[in-house]
């Protein structure tokens, strides 16, 4: 399987790091010739993660997407989601054929308020069968520093999944593998959202004691969400079966071990590392929100991406037909949208909390 | 309802200062006269939370525990759990009768290796309903700071329950109410393990990555142990009434919904406080561990109770009945207990995380 690489900010130059110590050969698309001729000479990304260094010989380096897309088997696309589609603009319809793609996006697409997944099934008609995410609580500075990580692969194709996984698995990154492709998606979007939340709080001058019960009670919408948007894929055969048996504790029990692991580290492992980090570009962007900068003036500030802002207003839209309650991330979504007042915002977070 | 006070550390102090700042006039115990006069005096606890300060016209302050027993409607008992037993000795077996019993301990009594409720059953015939625990993600430095923070009352006479988390409700301070007092209790003598095992990993120089996957395993093999433990409590009833209906799915998230939410508070927001904060004892204690310290030198070096030590062998003997799976609270007990290697103790742990 060769992979090739779309997108050369920290994460994409951490998923290079794993797959190149791992012996991989791999194609990786730059948007600038200079970088590419800085990594050449100085065999690191100067621009990101620098402090991970490259076996040059593995990477095969250029501007051309097209380039990356037919050398490679399995492309993993890696960017800020607002980037995704621009990026794609004007491929051939069939160049995905025969392909798997790899998304680490972690966010919606903004102008289509849709998945990577679906829109790649639209513009390309990429089968969900050869589309994969991989998420999880990883900071790349950690990668660059090969402290152990985690990081959740996830395909409806379970074999295929497998396969995939095995080329990222090194003394330094442990995989987990599941099918919930919806879910890691959406959870890693809202973990985001939370973030910003967790950072509001935080420039509002609530203490830890808060900011524990806000992440606990945001854990618990997350997976309220993820339960509700993913309720067709509970196994109703389990659940049948518990009509020819006396013992239902049992079973009740059973049943439950069957379903989904919120608590899985690509669900709650990613919100917590997302919210309790202070490097966290959400979080820090929350803070000043919560200082009272205005979001305008928030985002001119930090000059760089906050995906929670976007994802705010793309999951309150979503569930609009999912319709699960979400106290914390839709007063998120009016007061980064909706001009509500940040500590007004919160009284009214605080009387949902349990 | 008249409130007396048996503890005098950080977090008995805090409750004082909440009871007090919501008019109530309470008895409360000190072993030392001399800190008596020097409140009286200066208005504050000199040795713990000092920068809280009272309206001592509503303290009835005493060095004996019967003092304030038979002056009380309601007595908090609030200490570490190794000084439970030894603190109510030699009174008389019918002291509590007409009495009711808040508990904030956080841990099990050691030498019985049962929760306080059992131990006063079979001391004091303390009746299951005349006790209710406050507990919750509570450092005590921001209830003198008067950060909101939450509290969960827990008792089995839900409408006695809200009476006495009403005292308590201020304007820093919101109330949670539930009826699992087992499951409350257990989570928290369990989080102080998980604690300890996120300060051995933070010793062992795992990075956040890692210690968030860590954490999010922890409440999940939190939660199923309390699940396990507390499945009697399951309402089999709404699991009967699946039969009659042909919409399964919506039962099923109808049943789910009623279950216990373990995303609460007083479960997973009072795990990350302690498993996140620097200044918790037992994530300190277990940082010493991790960086090499024995379990006795950590122990004379820290100089205060880490509740987390004895917690992990009393949760292991108490799980050889239960018998949830809990590869991580199980190994730091066998690092604390039986000198496994930490290193080697967490490179099994990391086998069994997802």
């Amino acid at each position: 399987m060769k992979f090739g690489i779309l997108g050369s900010g920290s994460w994409g130059t951490a998923l290079a790091k794993i797959l190149t110590d791992n012996g991989e050969s791999i194609y990786w698309c730059h948007r600038s010739e200079k970088v590419i001729q800085q990594i050449k000479a100085r065999r690191h990304n100067p621009q990101y993660l620098s402090t991970a260094y490259f076996d040059v010989s593995k990477l095969s380096l250029t501007t051309s997407v097209e380039e990356v897309i037919k050398n490679s088997d399995a492309i993993i696309i890696v960017m800020p989601s607002a980037y995704a589609a621009s990026t794609l603009k004007g491929l051939d319809k069939n160049i995905f054929e025969g392909k798997k793609i790899i998304s680490a996006i972690k966010g919606i697409l903004p102008d289509n308020n849709i998945l990577l997944n679906d829109f790649l099934k639209q513009e390309f008609n990429v089968a969900l069968e050869n589309y994969f995410a991989v998420l999880g609580p990883c900071h790349a500075e950690e990668i660059a520093a090969e402290k152990l990580s985690f990081l959740t692969f996830s395909g409806i194709d379970e074999a295929m999944t497998h396969e995939v996984a095995a080329h990222f698995k090194t003394d330094y990154l442990n995989t987990v593998e599941n099918n919930d492709i919806y879910g890691v998606q959406y959870a890693a979007v809202l973990k985001n959202i939370y973030a910003i939340g967790a950072g509001i709080a935080h420039g509002l001058d609530y203490g830890d004691n808060f900011l524990s019960v806000l992440i606990a009670n945001s854990a618990d919408e997350m997976a309220g969400f993820l339960r509700k948007a993913g309720v067709q894929n509970i196994q109703v055969g389990s659940i049948e079966h518990l009509h020819s048996t006396a013992n239902y504790k049992q079973e009740i029990l059973a049943t439950e071990q069957r379903r989904t692991n919120y608590a899985a580290s690509v669900y709650l492992g990613d919100l917590l590392v997302t919210c309790y980090s202070p490097y966290s570009r959400n979080r820090t962007f929350g803070n000043m929100i919560g200082k009272g900068y205005s979001v305008k003036s928030a985002q001119l500030e930090m000059n760089m991406v906050a995906e929670g802002l976007n994802a705010s207003r793309s999951m309150y839209l979503i569930n609009q037909n999912i319709k699960a309650e979400m106290p914390i991330a839709e007063t998120i979504y009016r007061i980064l949208w909706e001009q509500l007042d940040g500590s007004g915002g919160f009284a009214e977070i605080e009387k949902t909390l349990v």
